[in-house]
């Protein structure tokens, strides 16, 4: 590891971080360390100490650049496990339908809902996705993000999933935030194969997740179990042929109905599973045995008028959580993971220690990325967030407004505010 | 009226404001103006016209600046017509407690609550109140607020209270948001008065009211009416003194319990009634006789995770409605108006159209501004927000990060962002 400091943040009031580098279950959800009048040492990319100037001074030369934090909160670099970023169009104009009461199967009979996401998406070229993506990405580096799990799904055919795939690996390219790709052409079942449902699953299953796998274009394949959309049977199907082929697995289970995709996800078991609004104690006791991640999704409870998942009982029975976004177009219009924390605090009641631990140790699991960041130690990649705040109740407590300062990606400040 | 343009905006996409000089009831709360690709001019301060490039050209000559809107939205400055905004410290180390579910009466009595924001408000200096009152107004500003109410009651002292509301009007000078001043000593019975209830409401009408009068410190007078504060009779003995001190009057109505709140509003009547959440058909019925405007505090509901106020039946009543921030470090610390908006819409199920009113023209209205300031018409104070945004549905469907672009105040450029 290199020794040589390229920057130093010195006085920072209080350095909050989870340890280690696997996803952190039941009490140990909230055990984070924490450490008052503190310096941060990081070269090449990589923190390399964290300690009083004098513990750090054989890092530092006459090179070392120096920020003073000004005796503010630091925290590890925030990880969204959770997004399905890349798409066309947006959907404001379903806010006055939805405002007259006009259901979700109306408007997408109507050719609203995912379905026009589909349709704008493919309209878009590989340029305008990967446009639009820089700036989304860039507001969410604003708030605090690092790392983001990106998802297809608005393709819906080999061609224009693969688009969607190459976007993301795009824009991991070439602007700062860390992106990992999610396969989820089982998003919903395209307008050409309404009455085709097996032969979708089966172009999923022997042409689409074969070639994701083979060019190496996403790392997860993802599901959308729900009534109405992939059954528990056919998610089996997919997430097996997917597993098959070297990808992690991820499900959409139990948002609205359980229908049995939280049992399915431990018994696979998934990597992780999403959303859990609706699962019950038999797919809930089946994740703990199987040992798959909740990602839960506060804001989209909140922007649907939805009940909120079963938090305390996930915690209670060993299952790390990790707290996303969500971000799309339809149901979570919102990038920042403020909002998201503020909502876990309030609605999950979970302690702001645990809510940390779940939008960066246990975010990062949840995205096969804990060896690399989701910590402040040495040898992980000096991501880190300077906050508008003295202490880590504050920015649990605050909302409506950013309150991050400062943004440090991979060792470089990439975000200085006001 | 001026007829040289300071300054031109121009290529608007659609510029969305209320029209006239009184709150909108009803039907009316909805019916907004609107202009496609258009052009603003402004001078001395104000607007002085909408229209066409060619439309305007008379205002406009060599020393005009002109600036490209890029086809955003446009509309009026935002205006926050119910806040606390001047206090000391902050409650941040009240969410533990709160998670733990700890009672608000228990912080309260171990010195928690809106004590300990009175203490630490006395013991603030009023330079310090006016430092930090700079900070909160910018962040305030930034996200399209040009002009705000703020109440004192954090003092509940002759000379506390007199400092506060000298903090607001030193506020008011130094930094660009206007600010409508409001004594609220009826705000909780300090801690002195405990034993003498009758003691510190004689303190208020014989003492500090009429202090308030002549010194000219506000222009409105607000109590808080509830279970536990003050009754509904000493709220009316309280707010009939300020009206005879030639004090505008506001009450907070009927938050948690429907204690006649409300019936007292609408009976005196009062300027506005707040929060409203618990107030019954007959303080509705009263407040539509007496012309009552209702501010509405959605952020307040979701972040207690109370109820939210009976917006619909207002409108339907023929009340005008406004809807506001309640900044606060107890139940909304929020400086934001943009998450109200997206709540009034969701939650109260209020139009974009009506909610735009409720934030401007109706807000205006709330704080006695409504000559001034809330729509864009000429001969009002030039203050515009451009948004990021390509039309009014937009802003209140996208949520968690500022959706403001440019912040115009009296005509001179205040906020460029990114
Ligand atoms: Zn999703
Ligand atoms: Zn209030």
């Amino acid at each position: 590891m290199n020794s040589h400091a390229d920057l130093l943040i010195k006085n920072i009031g209080l350095l909050a971080t989870p340890t280690g580098s696997v996803p952190k279950a039941g009490a140990a959800q909230g055990q984070i360390e924490t450490h008052e009048n503190v310096c941060v040492a990081m070269g090449g990319g990589v923190f390399l100490g964290v300690g009083s100037e004098e513990q750090l001074r054989s890092f530092v030369d006459a090179d070392t650049a120096v920020l003073d934090a000004g005796g503010c909160l630091a925290t590890p670099g925030l990880v969204d496990a959770h997004t399905h970023l890349v798409f066309g169009g947006w959907r404001q104009h379903e806010l006055g339908l939805k405002l007259h009461g006009v259901p979700y199967l109306d408007i997408l009979k109507s050719g609203g809902g995912i379905l026009s996401t589909v349709r704008a998406t493919r309209a878009a070229s590989l340029d305008e996705l990967v446009g639009k993506g820089v700036g989304l990405l860039h507001t969410m580096l604003e708030h605090g993000t690092t790392t983001c799990e990106a998802k297809s799904g608005y393709g819906l055919s080999t061609e224009e999933e693969k688009k969607q795939l190459l976007a993301i690996r795009k824009l991991d390219d070439i602007q700062p935030v860390d992106l990992v790709a999610t396969f989820m052409g089982a998003h919903a079942l395209p307008e050409e194969y309404s009455d085709d449902r097996e032969g979708y699953v089966r172009l999923l299953i022997e042409q689409m997740i074969p070639l994701v796998a083979k060019e190496r274009l996403a790392e997860f394949c993802d599901i959308f179990c729900e009534t109405g959309v992939f059954s528990a049977e056919e998610s089996r199907r997919i997430l097996t042929a997917a597993r098959e082929h070297g990808l992690k697995t991820k499900i959409h289970a139990d948002e609205i109905d359980a229908i049995g995709g939280a049992v399915l996800a431990g018994e696979l078991p998934t990597h992780s599973a999403e959303h859990l609004i609706a699962a019950d104690d038999e797919g809930l006791a089946a994740m703990a045995r199987g040992g798959t991640i909740a990602v839960v999704l506060p804001a989209t409870s909140f922007y649907l008028g939805k009940p909120f998942a079963r938090v305390q009982d996930m915690m209670s029975l060993g299952i790390p959580v990790a707290v996303a976004s969500d971000f799309n177009p339809g149901s979570s219009p919102n990038l920042s993971l403020q909002l998201p924390m503020n909502l876990a605090c309030y609605q999950y009641k979970m302690t702001p220690e645990q809510v940390l631990t779940a939008v960066t140790l246990n975010a990062a699991a949840a995205i096969g990325r804990a060896e690399t960041v989701g910590t402040v130690e040495p040898g992980k990649k000096a991501d880190l967030v300077l906050w508008d705040a003295p202490d880590l109740d504050f920015i649990f407590y605050r909302y409506g407004n950013n309150q991050v300062r400062t943004v440090v990606k991979n060792g470089t400040v990439m975000i200085e505010r006001g």
